[in-house]
């Protein structure tokens, strides 16, 4: 990994981005890192598809009282009852209502254990085929009525380009805590983009994650692009019950409408990185992002706890 | 009907509206207003269908050669090859595309001859039990990746506040002229909410409709009532193939969602009003809203016509 060390002056990187102009350029790692054996916590065929899909839906993998326990944590978080730090808290622009809390687990214990739960952590390090830790966690609460749209974009571009992660070997897992049909505005997939980096076109400004949390702009590909990915792999709605999980691969091309219905979205939110993939300096931007969006530092690996959460 | 023309005074008009606060009237109209008979250009199982739900979907009512030619005219139209009236085009913020033609007929003979096919006029006079005009009529363009969604309302609020329409006696035929899915922000429609008159809270300003043609504010249900509404009733999205149509009573609450999908909606759009259901004076408005808007004056009452367009 020392030709890394060069990316500046640019050939070794495998995935530039942030370009004068957009490309495409074939993923240079693995999806799943490990062989598949029968003590796997995936079987062989929701390993093949995520492998295939650069994503999986576990449906009701969380049982109803483990559901009812996060969704009484989270509301409690929500309240501002407990104490928590005020640069991981997202506001909804004109209100005091909480959309997002970043760090989840370092400030709720029954996050933390649920981030370390086999279903989580067990099936990240597989995937993954190393120890990982919490590269960045957090609660989204999505209301009804106003719930904003969310862009197409890879995760993996932003975090190569401004966090510094070198590698595609990372996997985000996101616990639906309420249902999720096809008119809430559900993620959208589109399966089989985690094989190609598209590497945006535009120069990442001072302090773009300021603006990026609440509307992105730089760092997504173009409409001549998504046309042709989805015209080539179509589009997945990750629709499920409170208690579905879904992991993504880290490069799979995602995004999701607003939300007019009355029906609100709530989710955990965790991104799993290997420990041999820990941060870099970034790749394309001046400084890395804060700490609350991006681990930076030695990795602290999970222990994954087995059983039910409650 | 002379009790109408004491709405000022309050007591007499079923359907106040723009009130000190939100209301739930009951509807004082038929839904449909034809007895069905084995001629009618609906079904008996369709009829009752649109009586119970508000609205219609008919799958694959036009061919392929007639939507590809109603396709072709409205590309025409968009192209700005063809001289249109200025005040009937609606351009996207930011943007010289246009997103939406008002008077259609009157632009178009192909669109002409389309409103006045038994499939939509037909259909029209038999729900009304009247001959019928065109109180509204556009093509709607909504581009993929910046679809914006348009909230929840009843039309027949806004056209009774503020273009005077006495009852309830008019329907909307919307025909796809794109496939809609559930993720391209389809027509969603609550089922049964054309019983329910909610009156809305609020006063209406001065040229309203200029800024409620971009977004909806006023005449539109509190969070609670819609909540109210969707919990008794569900979501419909309207899905459907180029070629189908639907229809949908002027009091049937709906919305739509935005759309990042890479796919456009288009579709051509006819409100028929009951020939004896003309417009009077706003009953919550300071003056009426502009011709294109709203037809007034002398209703000209539709030919049906039988065959294909083209």
């Amino acid at each position: 990994m020392t030709a890394l060390s060069a990316r500046h002056e640019g050939p070794r990187d495998p995935y530039p981005t942030r370009l004068a102009e957009e490309r495409w350029l074939p993923r240079q790692d693995r999806i799943v890192w490990s062989s598949w054996r029968p003590d796997a916590p995936l079987t062989a065929q929701q390993t093949e598809s995520f492998e295939r899909n650069g994503f999986l839906i576990l449906h009701d993998l969380f049982s109803e009282e483990e559901v009812a326990a996060l969704r009484a944590e989270s509301a409690a978080l929500r309240s501002g009852q407990r104490r928590l730090a005020e640069e991981t808290l997202i506001t909804e622009a004109g209100s005091d209502e909480i959309r997002t809390i970043f760090q989840l687990p370092e400030q709720s214990p029954l996050f933390a254990r649920l981030a370390r739960d086999r279903r989580l952590a067990g099936v990240a390090r597989f995937l993954l085929g190393d120890r990982v830790y919490l590269h960045q966690s957090r609660l989204n609460y999505k209301p009804g009525f106003t719930g904003k749209e969310f862009y197409w974009h890879s995760d993996f571009e932003t975090w190569h380009a401004e966090d510094g992660m070198p590698r595609m070997r990372a996997v985000s897992a996101s616990l639906l805590l309420t249902d999720n049909d096809a008119l809430n505005g559900p993620l959208m997939l589109i399966p089989g983009s985690h094989r190609h980096f598209i590497a945006c076109a535009g120069k990442t400004p001072e302090d773009h994650w300021k603006f990026s949390l609440k509307q992105q702009d730089l760092g997504v590909p173009s409409q001549e692009s998504l046309t042709r990915l989805v015209e080539r792999y179509g589009i997945t709605p990750a629709m499920g019950k409170a208690g579905s999980l879904i992991f993504f691969d880290c490069n799979t091309m995602h995004g999701s409408n607003g939300n007019i219905t009355p029906f609100a979205r709530s989710n955990a939110f965790f991104v799993f990185n290997a420990v041999s993939n820990r941060l870099e300096e970034p790749f394309a931007a001046p400084k890395p992002r804060p700490a609350f969006l991006a681990h930076r530092g030695e990795p602290d690996p999970l222990t994954v706890e087995i059983g039910p959460l409650v």
